[in-house]
């Protein structure tokens, strides 16, 4: 592992967490060098919600590759792009009535933002975009400044501008009204918020710490944003493509955002892929006024149409999720009150749950020695304050009860010995 | 195609000068579903140096499928990045006797412009970057800041800042010394122009109109850069990879940039990979402090790495692109002189050039009588002025010479045809 | 008055409202061309906390005119300049223990804002200034970005940055707790909110629409400062000068500000003369860092120091102004229940208060039926819904029974009679 | 003095030149505490074109504060104001067939650049300011923005946006053809120069080293205006109210800038007015958009009215001031050469003349030698590297002449000792 000391940057990360060299990789499992086997929590910090190597999507990618199907070819017109709209259309859209256009931004969530946010500001000739505390939405310089993370935000190197901070669902002492700030400042004309173009949420956080919305939160934010005439703008990157339940994880709300970025899972295997979607009217773009050479990798077309047939022609996943996600909470909540002395508590929603901690650094400890047992466990939170558990929806339910025993014994382990703050 | 209508975004642009739904390709030939096939002098914009679907690179990512390697593992370390680092230091790094560190800032090269742009305000404290006259770095905000087109510009909805643009080579009467403004600007401590942190630079500009700084003016700027404790950043993310002739397009100037970015054909299979490279003093990222979803995209890795091993152990390649190079420039002032009436002429260095027209509209022009004709050809320059060649460097002789003759015939069409301007 | 009209920008505002041409002042007073006397509740927006035309003054003034004192020297030093610093010490800084610097940062108050704001940022090094809902702190590029009010803003022309708006005592529901939004946001270091400078605050808000912060939020708020290194800048340019009592308007609260600006009164005599005060340690400037042509204005000086004597030697005028200010009070409090139907209510501190309306368009017609009766009143508040009294705190109790007269009737005549919304 | 030191800001600059305290002024006299006299070759950085407290000025400003007419007043109509107007209308648009709306803006130059640069904006919806490398224009942020020199901006304690800087005239090698690189950025939609709303210029910068740019440069700069439909502020503040010899120092040139800003010198007594200018149809201000405490200062438009009539109703001051400037000239020649080994040349257009030296230190030598002769002389340029002749336009030529000796005298005994550098 010396040359990654040697040469890679110091900005890499979770290497840090977990010294081995990844090497092969199955559904639910990975497995190091020496070929010890993981169970994956992490998945790929959601973009494999389908697993590792999923057969299924596995075969559709061989099968484009050996038969030399066109791999890059820009934002031309491809048979993979169309069989990838198509099916996006039929799956997903036009059963939720939903009438977006789409937008192949670039092939990171980071595009899907920053075409999002120009989008927004363009079409109503406003600059403000309000985010919310510990949202996350990237690191390119207009995606980094709707993000909350100071560490992040200090490495811009220059001030970040065109935004305003609010406080996410449940943010303050439990009291406050729900929008009581934002409403406020937006009805009064002196309050020196300027009318802002567009609000960019997460339903759940999952960077910032697996902070969950309620639905009547983000119908509440919908009606306010009606209102004034502001665009929404659900960032559905991590929770988007079934993490919650739902393909899309403001549907459970009832809500239809203006704009849509999704990413992470949506080729189904790892591949990077990203949409930014917004309803027709929206559509203000010149042809190339965004633009970017991995704008539509067409094998993840391939795979990406390949999951949404295989996963959501019917509601299976979506209840199978829903179900394990109430398996998950119900087993932390065990867990949650075994560690009470810790602080520890539980969150999320679906199958995006996290066990936070008040005691500081309680929660790398736990992930610390979930590694040793051989389960990957990512923290999240402004402090790494969350185990953050992000399993494969695929998981079969014997792995997840193997996983919580892991984290059961962890969570014991890392709160029971005493810990350096 | 009506699909495409329907549901993708207006954004989309070249899929309106090339009609057709690809399908299949191999090295320079591009097929649509009707079996007609494309000699592809646009390969990607330069994404497909090795050509499409190259046979060695083809084999060792089925390999990598098949054999359920880890696709997917953020910034962890995997036997793919292992392989790709080693590959990267012994072929290329060493004996360039480059001392740079590597980073994966993302999937595309907005990330890693982003990123250098990010290190460098960082490591200097200053926030100001130099430009240059047609600079095309990327869409997001901070690589859109230091990007020249006004159309794209004016997609950000916010005003662009922290940037001052520069002449690029050869920009002004001809007559005006190389940097008089640039230096006369950084000795005046009156000149309104804040220090700068770091300048960025294409060695030949694509996007802008195949614009080639001369190797006097690259050596100038660096000897500024280091006068005056600027960082150099040469973005090499279109004319990288060999496609001026050395791996570096900046080795022929005999210069060091202190941070150097790489995207488009560095997997060399047209997958989505990028890397910021950086002096390793420079390196003074935190961890996590820039990070993403698809940093490390394994297979990317793992055909980079191939690509690497099978083109740049010996200089082959770069003295066959030179040849080519030259063979193409000498076509092509043919061509330009048959064609004088409309101001043509010839730009560019190796295998990146360009037939720039005078005549409004004769670019345009040109390509889609190519298209006609079975040839994807780009334009480019700011009001699309120039017909952009970057072939395959793998092209065979005579298919150069077969896209050259359609080259020729193309602007015989469009030049002696009255055109609309 | 066609002159007016024909040649003065569309720009100018207070001339609308009272549309005669004004020609003498003397006190509480001032006369139209005809020789009509109008009762003047506004006194330049604070400007004339000692009347007009002070007797006492306009001899010092007079005389140092006469002997050909130096009326210009730019930052140079001058006599009149030791006499004003001499008094502005002795009688001002000494007897409260408060070891400040003195900056004549420019002839106005957004000059001295401007100062603040540059100074706050250059000593942290931090770009992030803490404003406040329906704050007003002057019209240049810096002070504006403090400001809320959203006409002013967009005149900016240019979107206005490094500031954060925050809610001012009182302006939620009442029921959140103070400061409960920026102490979270200071503590979560995912809130988004970058690090601040500073903060800047008036305590009585006066353009705002006369808005009280109570002591114990001005404590909390000096408290917060404290604990998180925050600057504390209090914009004492309307309150300042005795206008709520106290010479310095936070001294009732106990605090001690990091800078203080002042402007208005400070002459005495309405000549345009501002400061910026700081601890000692703050004075980082580099000589002529931050210069200007009218920064000492000598003739402001002489009238300055004279009014520094005149009235601040013993504490008569703070417990006259205390005293008038409860008589405005009480005569306010039994006018707004006569006009309860309107959503009357009274606001202020000292001698600085406002006759606050529900119903839109109360407030104007007020002032107007006032400049009918002979008296000058402003409105303030972003939507002008607020009738402003800020009468000379010289004015005789007499007169300021007078003017609370036709207030009475004023207020009677526009609620009772339908009104235009 | 010692209280100057206890109790001023360290940013007093030029006290530190000239350590004496002023007391007295009279014509172009200025007398310290001992009675020392020195003739004011400084005359307030521009503000004292007719000398100190000029007598026939004096004697209306000594009536207007007598009678009580009013001192403080807003923007409210008064009847000095109408005065004011009438003057200014009568003697200087008039003749001059200028149509412009005039808006009093605040007290300070700054506040006329301010509102000058936020008209522009708004009336043209664009944001780039062009300014002019070593231009000054003020400390606000809006100004600061514009203005060249790097120690001032530094102070900012913010990136500065929203502008670029352009070379003045003869500013490169006197080779480059006047707007080659301005022209060319216009002209090329992917020069990254966004459309600019106005450029900001001075016919001759005072603080930046008296360079005087050329009638044929700025014909040709407001030629460009036109062409591309960008607004031409011309910053008079300096310059302005005769010193170049016509009341606006644009008019030699011919041109009719769409915006003007006038301060120092408007009021004809050193007391603080701004101005700004504009073509009539410009005038899209809201009422109250940009406001104000000390827009109208009366007894400045007293003085500022009775200096038009005392000076501007014939050719006489344009005519002397033109005699004079050119013995300065003729002078400060004789003198160059006679410092030849210090690379002395001199610049400068009408009564604003420049002796500047290639040698670091000297100007700041020769001033400080000739305030030791009892001479004030500023250096200006971004090293200070240029005496600076503002004498009074209404100096005698004897005392010009004294002046002059004393400048030759203090030359050669700066130039002839060895100076630290």
């Amino acid at each position: 592992m010396e040359i990654f000391d040697r040469l890679e940057s110091e900005v890499r990360s979770y290497c840090r967490n977990w010294p081995v060299v990844f090497n092969e990789a199955r559904g639910s499992y990975i497995y190091d060098e020496s070929g010890r086997a993981y169970l994956d929590f992490f998945a790929g910090a959601g973009s494999l919600n389908y697993g590792h190597n999923n057969p299924e999507l596995k075969t559709r990618l061989i099968d484009y590759i050996v038969s030399d199907s066109v791999v890059h070819s820009l934002d031309a017109y491809s048979a993979a792009k169309r069989e990838f709209l198509t099916a996006f259309e039929e799956i997903l859209l036009a059963p939720r009535r939903l009438d977006y256009k789409v937008q192949f931004p670039g092939p990171a969530g980071n595009n899907a933002v920053e075409a999002a946010l120009k989008l927004a500001r363009k079409y109503t000739g406003r600059e403000t975009v309000i985010s919310f505390t510990n949202g996350f939405h990237g690191m390119t310089l207009g995606a980094l400044a709707v993000t909350g993370n100071s560490m992040k935000r200090g490495g811009a190197g220059v001030p970040l501008s065109h935004t305003a901070t609010m406080p996410f669902d449940n943010y303050l002492d439990g009291q406050t009204p729900d929008f009581l700030w934002l409403r406020t400042l937006l009805e009064d004309s002196g309050s020196g918020l300027d009318k802002p173009a567009a609000v960019i949420v997460e339903t759940v956080q999952g960077e910032g710490g697996i902070n969950a919305a309620s639905a009547e939160w983000l119908r509440g934010l919908e009606a306010l944003c009606r209102e004034y005439g502001i665009l929404l703008i659900v960032d559905d990157i991590q929770m988007g493509c079934g993490r919650t339940g739902p393909f899309f994880s403001f549907e459970e709300a009832g809500i239809t955002p203006d704009i849509v970025t999704l990413s992470k899972s949506i080729s189904g295997y790892g591949l990077p892929l990203a949409l930014t979607l917004f309803r027709r009217e929206l559509d203000v773009w010149e042809p190339g006024e965004h633009n970017g050479t991995f704008r539509g990798f067409n094998p993840a077309f391939a795979t990406g149409a390949a999951a949404l047939r295989a996963f959501w022609t019917d509601d299976e996943l979506e209840k199978s999720t829903l179900a394990k996600g109430e398996m998950i909470a119900s087993r932390l909540t065990d867990i949650a009150e075994d560690a009470a002395e810790a602080g520890a508590h539980v969150r999320g929603r679906g199958m995006a749950r996290g066990l936070a901690f008040e005691r500081p650094g309680a929660a790398k400890a736990v992930a610390a020695e979930a590694f040793k047992r051989g389960l990957l466990l990512e923290t999240s939170g402004p402090e790494d304050e969350v185990a953050k558990l992000l399993p494969p929806l695929t998981t079969a339910t014997e792995d997840l009860e193997r996983g919580l025993d892991i984290i059961a014994e962890s969570t014991r382990a890392a709160v029971k010995t005493p810990q350096p703050a």
